[in-house]
């Protein structure tokens, strides 16, 4: 007999476990209503994910075990107690390793069925690099858990389980299964989808089964989840793929004869786009997820804050949308005139105030000059920023992209003020091509682009002195980009870089200013801590290092 | 023939090679000119501690590296060859679990003589709680190590590696080894040296044999290393204690007769000295490590800043403290009294810097009220002091209190603007304890206190609009801070706190003032990131929960 099975991508909220609990409720009873055996759901469903110290908290553990059997319970209340549901939660015991350390819990898989826990299973590989510190916050489980659903052996593991070699996959070669199911909290990285399904295919060929990979969906905190949940069969072809971006249930049928059955295949997102609506569902999740209904931010005319805000707009509404103006006597006319353009074309609530009597209140009492003077001007525009937010409730958007954080081309508790900064982790050469992009799609819909032309065709400029361009202190983007990527991202050394032949002058005046960037940034809460993807990993780095590259 | 063994307790800078290796020369020859066989340096002497990401750049590595090659045969050429060192470094390879994870080195420490790396020892146990991530950037040894020096078997194990039962000890009980040494960078938290010792006799008994404890001193990042290295007998008695909060060679002669033989030991510090005595050798070291001569800080007159500006001067000397007075309409006479006469004690640098034009200036042209307006003030005088910053080049010190921290009393990008907070580990009811503590050493040691009196008796008052103090919205300190420590030090929950009796209103006004300030404090960069102290440690939770205690 065949088996029907339900993958059901959704979002979930951490710490909300009554709102994820009714998720489980509400998709479990769309599965049965498909007609599934077996419903999965991603890591962590009930606890949300990634739940960090709160692992920690014995009242949050207990908390967790409550809505975990009363969501059993009252799946069989509404009569689905024959559907057997997979579910994420945290573990209910912790052990200490020892005096001094704290008791950890393990990162949990749960079968419900019939009103009951009807089996647990916990993870074995904690990852502790990147994005993830699991290790940090679980202890790790050793038994393998197969499940017998309907007659039909179903391996269970979770995420990082299939990444490494050997483990419980390994052990479940020998058991015959003919389903794995893996439930994930696996975040958004450019290119990741095609990783994801060829490290799957490379365990269904293991154990000689058919994969199925549930992914959750949607941004909280630092994270953005892309979904993109997919079954591959026995021998690693692509059997179904849910759409990213999106919660979603996909529908799958497991023949007894073993044949591949294909089901729906949802296409592959344009690189851009796929990052476009990645930095989309970041902001209107973390926005909603925090209690927020609109967002202000600071409109130069630059292409920095139009694409911000153009975001914000497709995230939230834009009318949900405060952009301000906050002209000095250094912003040219174009700028003015491109920041009310833009601010019309996504239909924002615009504001402008100009900075120059506070900036010249200061000015009279403290005299400053240089990059003193400069950075009052964006530390000015900030208090602004925070004014209206405290005042009426808006959350405040940095606009910085990753290439200026990257240099120190910012200032502390000036333009780096704010509770989200969207392009944190996008260099600018991606800023200007998300933008085009973004353009272009409105274009083939009929629709007006919502960014000016002239913000994405003029050179950059902090417009904080007459004159001022970026590239007056910086080499051009395209090439600071590439640098970057290789001293920052891949960790390279400074003689990578000059193997690779780059121009020694390039490197050292890239290196110099990452460095100090860095130090700045650690020893400052120069902010914000926020995140839209996990494709740009922080390092972390101590705060004093005189290590330099030789 | 006995065995003359130094502990070098040392202070070494995060990335200073060169430095750190010139160290290591240094205290060698101090050590061979007082006729030890072996001196033995803490955890990760070459690289300084911790390293964090530091460990995954390969070019950090190599450089670690190339130091300890030079280092062996500096003391070679030195004529210190003979003399057996035994100093930490990372390990000059790395292992990748899987692709995607980085590449993990070990924390190792390694045995220098006549010019020559002769041997290494990988740390198995890598703790991963608290203010520990060594799990995430090491790889884990798995070999024991005993030496032979001049005939005498001696085991070598490095921090976390005695802290857990099993591991490398318990297969060096059948080694009849006659010393175990233990290199370490233990920070420092109130009252842990008992159980340090308390441990080490655990072991000594274990293995029977003697246990060498050597410690790292110093400011470094956000930690606060002690040293207080020791050495304690077979039995577990102590034999030997250097002193806290100084650089310090320990001497100690291994006897052939394993007769317990006394060296010098230095005597326990009251309990607030040694805290006071912890933030000043946290700030004087983050100050010297990133090259400040100089700190910043706003006077309010009140007791957090007073006791910020008496550690600043003890740790930097006065005449590099400058203090800044920033009334406002709001602000008492004995305010600005206060903050002059408590400069004038301290010998700083004083100024005044009255705010009222410049909030005149933000109010016409944004016209905030309520918490808005209040922001706003304590928002105008960051932007001073960060401007003072920028022009004369000090470091900005918050002087905000860990309770007012804890439960939001507090402005982000306001008083919270700072690189570095002293009191951020320290709660109000010691912050008074501390400053009592200070005045009274000055009164024993015939100088003039540096706190003024009414500052500490007076209550406490943020002045931010006429007639507030704490007590309007927070409940009174003793209180706070007992609740503060079950809730946020001991995760103890809502029903843990009522059982032991608290007032369900203050627990759960606590809770939800406490809950509302970490939520802001993950969603902004409200900092500072510094915290001076490993006994006040973050919690790390997600930023958006929705998870409260029933």
């Amino acid at each position: 007999m065949a088996l029907r099975i339900a993958l059901a991508q959704i979002d979930t909220c951490v710490g909300d476990l009554d709102g994820n609990s009714q998720a489980v409720l509400d998709w479990s009873q769309r599965a049965a209503e498909a007609g599934a055996d077996l419903v999965v759901f991603p890591e962590m469903t009930l606890t949300g994910y990634p739940i960090e110290d709160l692992a920690l908290r014995a009242s949050f553990r207990r908390g967790a075990e409550r809505a975990l059997e009363r969501t059993a319970a009252e799946l069989e209340a509404r009569g689905l107690g024959g559907l057997a549901v997979l579910v994420g939660t945290v573990g209910d015991t912790a052990v200490r390793e020892h005096d001094g350390a704290p008791a950890r819990p393990t990162n949990q898989a749960v079968l419900l069925q019939h009103g009951q826990v009807v089996r647990r299973y916990d993870k074995h590989h904690l990852p502790n690099y990147g994005v993830f510190d699991e290790f940090r916050i679980f202890a790790p489980g050793d038994d393998i858990c197969v499940l017998d659903v309907r007659g039909h052996r179903v391996g269970v593991v979770i995420c990082e389980d299939i990444w490494q070699d050997g483990g419980p996959v390994s052990e479940m070669d020998q058991n015959e299964i003919a389903l794995l199911v893996v439930l994930n909290g696996s975040p958004f990285e450019e290119g990741k989808g095609h990783i994801r399904t060829e490290l799957a295919a490379r365990r269904a060929r293991q154990v000689d089964a058919p994969v199925a990979y549930v992914n959750m969906v949607g941004g909280q905190d630092d994270l953005v989840f892309d979904g993109g949940s997919f079954i591959v069969g026995a021998d690693g072809t692509l059997l179904a793929r849910a759409p990213q971006f999106v919660e979603h249930l996909l529908v799958w049928d497991l023949d007894d004869s073993r044949a591949p059955r294909t089901g729906e295949i949802a296409p592959h997102l344009d690189p851009d786009e796929e990052v476009y609506r990645a930095l989309v569902t970041g902001l209107s999740g973390y926005a909603r997820k925090n209690g927020f209904r609109s967002v202000v931010l600071g409109l130069s005319g630059g292409i920095d804050s139009a694409l911000v805000a153009a975001i914000s707009a497709d995230a939230l509404g834009g009318e949900h949308v405060v952009g301000v103006s906050m002209p000095s006597r250094y912003s040219s006319e174009h700028s003015k005139d491109d920041a009310a353009d833009l601010a019309k074309r996504i239909g924002a609530d615009y504001r402008v105030q100009p900075i120059g009597t506070i900036v010249d209140a200061f000015d009279a009492q403290l005299g400053l000059e240089g990059v003193a003077a400069e950075n009052l001007q964006a530390r000015v525009r900030g208090m602004i920023l925070m004014g209206l937010s405290n005042a009426e409730g808006h959350l405040v958007l940095a606009t910085g992209n990753k290439s200026e954080l990257a240099v120190g081309y910012s200032t502390i508790y000036g333009d780096a003020v704010g509770g989200y900064a969207p392009l944190k982790d996008v260099d600018k050469s991606r800023v200007w091509a998300l933008s085009r992009w973004r353009n272009n799609a409105a274009i083939d819909a009929g629709q007006i682009p919502p960014i000016p032309e002239s913000s994405i065709t003029k050179p950059p400029s902090a417009e904080l002195r007459p004159g001022q361009t970026d590239q007056d202190s910086l080499p051009p983007y395209d090439l600071l980009d590439e640098v970057l990527d290789a001293y920052v991202e891949h960790a390279e050394g400074r003689a990578e870089l000059l193997a690779r032949g780059y121009d020694p002058e390039v490197v050292d005046k890239v290196l110099s200013l990452v460095d100090r960037a860095e130090w700045k940034r650690r020893q400052y809460p120069l902010g914000p801590k926020v995140t839209a993807l996990a494709f740009g990993r922080d390092r972390r780095l101590p705060i004093t290092t005189r290590w330099r590259e030789p």
